[in-house]
């Protein structure tokens, strides 16, 4: 089987996949398929070299089986179809003895820091597995980790049923937690200028609003009664995003900050204080968002194969990076077939 | 009795105080004791020209006597020593139907869009007052309002026992949150830059740092073993303090935003998602605030006499507000006498 190495310098190669025998309290699973998230394109644009040592074989997003179970594994057996949480914290700093541990200052997420899922064969902690119901085809598994990160979002944001919720960005996970947001019965409306994206949200079902051509604002307004939104996601990591973001709520109203924005934005600290908003940050998962994750994928509630824009080969990987970097494709979110 | 009218461009007249007869729901009342807030100053600099009409009386912390009660009054009554809530909301829209009413777009806050408390005689409703038990002095009442802003903001930081707290900017609003967070148990530290405020919240017991001479952030990160503060509290509206307020909190700490920023300012969003803080916004104050200010100026703990740094009659408004636009006499507050 195959493994996709990144080389640095927006190079990968293919070569094999080593199985690594599974020591204790691992297992080794072979994998079906994996996404390419946002992440590993920062790998692959070389923002992440301090973080990655080459040759390194990167991805996290992946619908396993396991083949063989390390000593003191007792929850998983060979056969079972599963998918990795790839935070493995500390669990020994302040922030891991609060609980904290999505935001361990010394995490190791593997995949950057260790080897990842763009391979055939992959050993991991067990520790970090969740077992899927049968019911939920491997595809579709290859989704759960970017939509348990967009139910930690929708969760920080606290969206019930009676909520206006604006997603700045529909990009992965924007749409996935635009879908969750619908999940919990909230009215949602999304932003976006790329117009093949305004297209595929719209087909989901979803209101879409580009703000290049409507003035969203008075749209929200509008909608609200003069209100403003109830939760507003910000998705673009863009200054744009981040001035739209202050002037949609409403008073009290929550802002969650998901993009990793490089560098500092100009933000109106005044509208913050003036309607008295709460600003979180959210990122990545715990153990809840991953098991709701997994519950939304059984229910088959979810178009997840309106996001899966192709599934290729592991051959292919340097052509889907120069692709999804030049954004050539328009691709919402491209798996690699692993076992091939 | 006289009256300090903001005749705009900056400059105060000294007038007679109209007796206004209360109306219905309304008292008349003496003020015993008014303090500046940085609203008066913004106000007699200009800044709020186009929400004040002139001649106004200004002000809005002021400790009172009532004089006289209007029709349907029957919760106070002439001798009742008593502080004005001078935050009156609409009542209807839909910030104030969900009862976040120190919020309210359409709020009326009296002493800026309406006559405030610089004056002898003030009418205002009835349902906006506090009652002061008979054991507190009218110079410290005079602290309540912007005590009741501090109890608010510490409120919105959520602040524990446990926790360690950082107050940036050690002006009077600054000071009344260090002291309302040390009430509740917590250790404080206050970031100030004028030699003169650093001496002073050192002789009220407070730990305090110089940021231009000290590293604020390994202070509080060798203070918390690496950990950070659980709550910082914004209290300058400058760009330095908007970076600092993002370097010193711990994961999943608090910020709270009360300074009023005129100007967006650059703000690291990356670090507000890596270490998922929550930033709140607080302004005003609702009832239960006030309610805590008077139970601790009733306490006696607090060292109000520290933060009166002068009391003076009506007559001296233009040479206050010049020595406070000026920075020149390093006041932290000054209070009128109004009923000489």
């Amino acid at each position: 089987m195959k493994g996709a190495y990144y080389e640095g310098n927006k190079r990968f190669s293919v070569g094999e996949s080593k199985i690594v025998p599974p020591g204790p309290g691992e297992v080794r699973m072979k994998v079906a398929y994996a996404g390419v998230c946002g992440t590993d394109l920062h790998i692959y644009l070389g923002h992440m070299d301090q973080r990655v040592k080459v040759p390194q074989v990167v991805g996290h997003e992946a619908s396993c089986e396991i083949v063989d179970v390390g000593e003191g594994v007792t929850d998983f057996k060979v056969g079972d179809h599963v998918v990795l949480r790839p935070t493995d914290a500390c669990g020994k700093c302040p922030t891991c003895e609060r609980g904290d541990i999505n935001v361990c200052p010394s995490i190791n997420f593997i995949g950057i820091t260790s080897p990842g899922a763009f391979q055939g064969s992959w050993t991991v902690p067990a520790h970090l597995l969740h077992k899927l119901p049968a019911s939920i085809n491997m595809v579709h598994a290859a989704l759960i980790e970017p939509l348990a990160v967009a139910c930690h979002d929708v969760r920080f944001g606290e969206v019930t049923d009676k909520d206006y919720c604006v997603v700045i960005g529909a990009g992965p996970i924007g749409v996935l937690e635009a879908l969750v947001c619908r999940e919990k019965g909230a009215r949602v409306v999304m932003s976006e200028v790329n117009p093949a994206r305004v297209k595929l949200v719209a087909e989901m079902g979803f209101e879409v609003v580009n703000p290049a051509e409507t003035d969203l604002v008075k749209y929200v307004m509008d909608a609200t009664g003069g209100d403003g939104a109830d939760v507003v996601f910000e998705v673009t990591g863009s200054q744009a995003g981040a001035e739209m973001m202050t002037k949609l709520p409403r008073t009290h109203g929550r802002i969650v900050i998901v993009a990793i924005f490089a560098e500092p934005k100009m933000i109106d600290l005044r509208t913050i204080l003036w309607r008295e908003y709460t600003v979180v940050g959210a990122r990545n998962y715990v153990k809840q968002d991953y098991e709701e994750a997994i519950r939304l994928v059984a229910s088959g509630n979810l178009p997840l194969d309106k996001i899966v824009s192709d599934v290729r080969p592991i051959d292919r990987v340097q052509e889907t990076f120069e692709q999804i970097a030049s954004g050539s494709a328009n691709f919402m979110k491209v798996l690699f077939s692993c076992s091939d």
